[in-house]
């Protein structure tokens, strides 16, 4: 039979100390299997167990899996680096609050042996895309994306308009719009609700606004959000990660974007499990 | 050409005496379009303009278009009662807080012109349908279909299931499972968002949970969700008008009905506008 | 050196089989040491070990002391028969969620040795009197007093007087006045803030509230709120304990009592170490 | 009978195009009544009418009342300013959206005369006071000192003390602490309860918070907060206005001023008016 993942990619972007002796352990237990294991620059210290670093071109066009070793960070840019290129990403999580890695480093052995045979649930994510009018460059968020004046307690101001359809006019600290990926993590501190990721929707959650009648507002994920901001400074932020200066009368537009990210989670592992784990619900029935 | 409306009914389950004078406007202005109106048992004062009253079922089997008069508890009888038979509903609007019907007492005349001669937005919505483990019977509801104690200030206890995977067990006043369309009404008191009709999604909003890790859930709207309760006396509430009792282990279980209702608004009318008016946001970009 | 705690009275509302023999084992600890051990007639299955009952009279008039054994219903049932009366309130709980009563049974000697020997914090309480216009009967509550239609999902509509100037008019399902003491109880699930006992202030909590810009508002202790009920049955409810039906166009006033509350703590025992317990909050600086 | 208002200053921080002619008209109305009418150097085009600039130190020490024009920014500052130094302050409200300046610019002749006859209504409020351990700087703030990261979506990490005894340990955007008079500004933006002025307590609301246990927390006012900070650079902000810069492992101290505040509104106008009116509340019983 021929393995399904016949070539392994590892990458992280945590500074963690255990980052290195993961990484070395999945690569055992891969080439035990006789699979080919890839390594991009950030774990170059494993040249010295006869791995080359491979660039990000060659890792997508052979990688089928990708290993990605760290918390949330790690994830999510190892999603949007490697997972919108159409490569299944597997996390192996060092934090203690992750949604999107969720494999334990004791269980690494095992939980990788399962993966291989095929015991694995697959979990289809989308991808907010966003970019501002006049410029042609577009940058893609996994959780979230955010419009904010760069400050807090920094009032902006913005009209809102869903496929061409006026919303609301605002004035927040900023404006959170995120995915139901994103739904547990920013979106979530500031009062949004939590959203089952298989239901196609983007959530419009208002940084500390400055009126009473706002409420989390969540919109069919094929619309365009079209924000238009007042004439002041502002930041446009991808996952925390990318960030935009934003001059004058800026438009920002939002939508779904066309390549999805492919998650692999051990078996038994569902979102509700990921919630009674990370958000402190009861765990029994 | 051939009037999309050859037959429209008229029904009420307002009180107001406004009711009467209306519905007998609309009789002028259809009737002299050569429209046959029909009538239910709530305008059968109207048997003095020559009308007869006619049976659910006839109204079900000819009506093209059904208008309904009074406020969301009209329009939520109205969608139950023949919209989820197919009818599309039209709701002229006698109160003041109202998403559903959105014609105003004012404007008869000049809106049902308009509508006649195809002039209007078509607005899908889903109901809810559900029931209780042993009984045969379901109920549709097009706004939530709520499981709670009966009284306020007095708990219950219940485990969600979503697709038969376990969710959480709750200690709450009460559980409120909402359609989007329901989710600018009692849901949003609870403190869950709003959610434009078009998202394919069920809410659940916990009623004054007793713990602080709850947070208004949105899942799939093609999941089943399975709620079992303790063994205590609780009540099933469909819209706040069919209202089951529960004694014992019940097991309640609620999903998205296979009918689905056709609201029929003006033109220009959109969902976003109608929370501008309603709900107090700001009317200009 | 005369004991401070010369008689000490045993109460419980507490179904549990546990309830028995923690009565019995304070009884031999106060005992040996000299101290007059009453029952109410909660503990009548006492009269085994020669203890005889009291009268809730007798009680109040020798008892310097009162250990309340069950949850919080029971703390706070005793707290409004007993605490009302100058007697101070220890509380040794059963339950697994409280913030009135901690003394964990498995340290019951050595807690109660402490408190014997003077070791022991003070904490001050007040309660909240009610009653409705036009009948003398003065209710006490040491968490809420409620306002509510008695059925979930039904209205009631009310204005608000705050020292006779009026506040707002508003329709919800009822209105929760809560003491500090409260606020960790039925408003917290109302979505009420947490309020340390040291604060004077009454909060005002709306459940379910018709409307988006109702926020719980905290007045001065020492105002009177008067709420005045349009024509509809509604309940009035203490504690979710003494309840009132109303009836017609209803005035109620709320206020704090003149009568307090002392409760007994073990040392080191503060308001926040119960939050951290009780809330789920992180435990460590 | 001598005037209780002798000498009366004017100032402003707004930039508005009406501050001169409101300002010009106050001098006029005042000077008729024989009053003595001082500018600061926010008003010296008003020297054209024959006023003289005055120093801060002589305002405060011969004005008997200031009248601050523009909107809350200027009664922020001119509160901190003089009304802390024993100036009764009372504001002309430019803006829309104002709790402390309430006199409307087309009332300003009437209102004057009102006020000098001695018809109003004196409103005491409290600042708060605050400072970093190891600099003797310390700063007020009539409604809020947030700690912050400086920066959106921006984590910061800290432990919080009430007179010593440990609150908790968070993650979050940031930490608002509200007085009272602050509750209707930021802190209510973030979710805070409304405060009625009189209640004697701080507010802590925190700032899109990393867990779903947080609540906002109300403590006696005589309490002293202070809040450590992980070795991270973050900001402490009084009243958005005074921003100082922390860097290491800093502690933060909030306690509440020894100075207090004279608002002078016309009668008839209370806190609840005020919400009725800014915060969209229904307006009759």
């Amino acid at each position: 039979m021929k393995n399904r993942f016949s070539v392994i990619a590892l990458s992280t972007t945590s500074q963690s100390d255990r980052v290195l002796s993961i990484a070395s352990q999945c690569n055992e237990v891969l080439s035990n299997l006789g699979i080919k294991v890839l390594i991009d620059g950030s774990l170059d210290k494993l040249r010295s167990e006869g791995l080359s670093v491979s660039s990000k071109g060659s890792i997508i066009s052979k990688a089928k899996l990708l290993i990605a070793i760290g918390g949330d960070g790690t994830m999510l840019n190892c999603s949007r680096k490697f997972g919108s290129e159409g490569i299944p990403i597997l996390g192996i999580n060092l934090g203690n609050l992750g949604f999107l890695a969720d494999i334990d480093p004791k269980d690494i052995t095992s939980s990788l042996l399962n993966v291989i045979e095929g015991k694995f649930e697959k979990d289809e994510r989308f991808f907010l895309e966003g970019g501002i009018e006049g410029n042609k460059s577009r940058f893609l968020a996994l959780n979230e994306i955010v419009v904010h004046s760069g400050k807090i307690a920094q009032l902006i101001e913005f009209s809102v308009f869903i496929d061409e359809s006026f919303v609301y006019r605002q004035k927040a600290d900023g404006l959170i719009i995120s995915s139901p990926t994103g739904s547990t993590a920013y979106s979530l501190s500031g009062g949004g609700p939590i959203v089952h990721p298989d239901v196609n929707t983007i959530l419009l959650v208002s940084m500390l606004p400055h009126n009473l009648s706002t409420r989390p507002l969540l919109v069919e994920a094929g619309s365009e959000i079209r924000i238009e901001l007042e004439n002041k400074k502002s930041i446009l932020s991808f996952d925390s990660h990318e960030n935009l200066s934003l001059k004058g009368k800026s438009i920002v537009r939002v939508y779904k974007a066309k390549s999805s990210l492919t998650l692999i989670h051990p078996q038994g592992q569902d979102f509700f499990a990921s919630c009674r784990n990370k958000l402190g619900w009861s765990t029994n029935p």
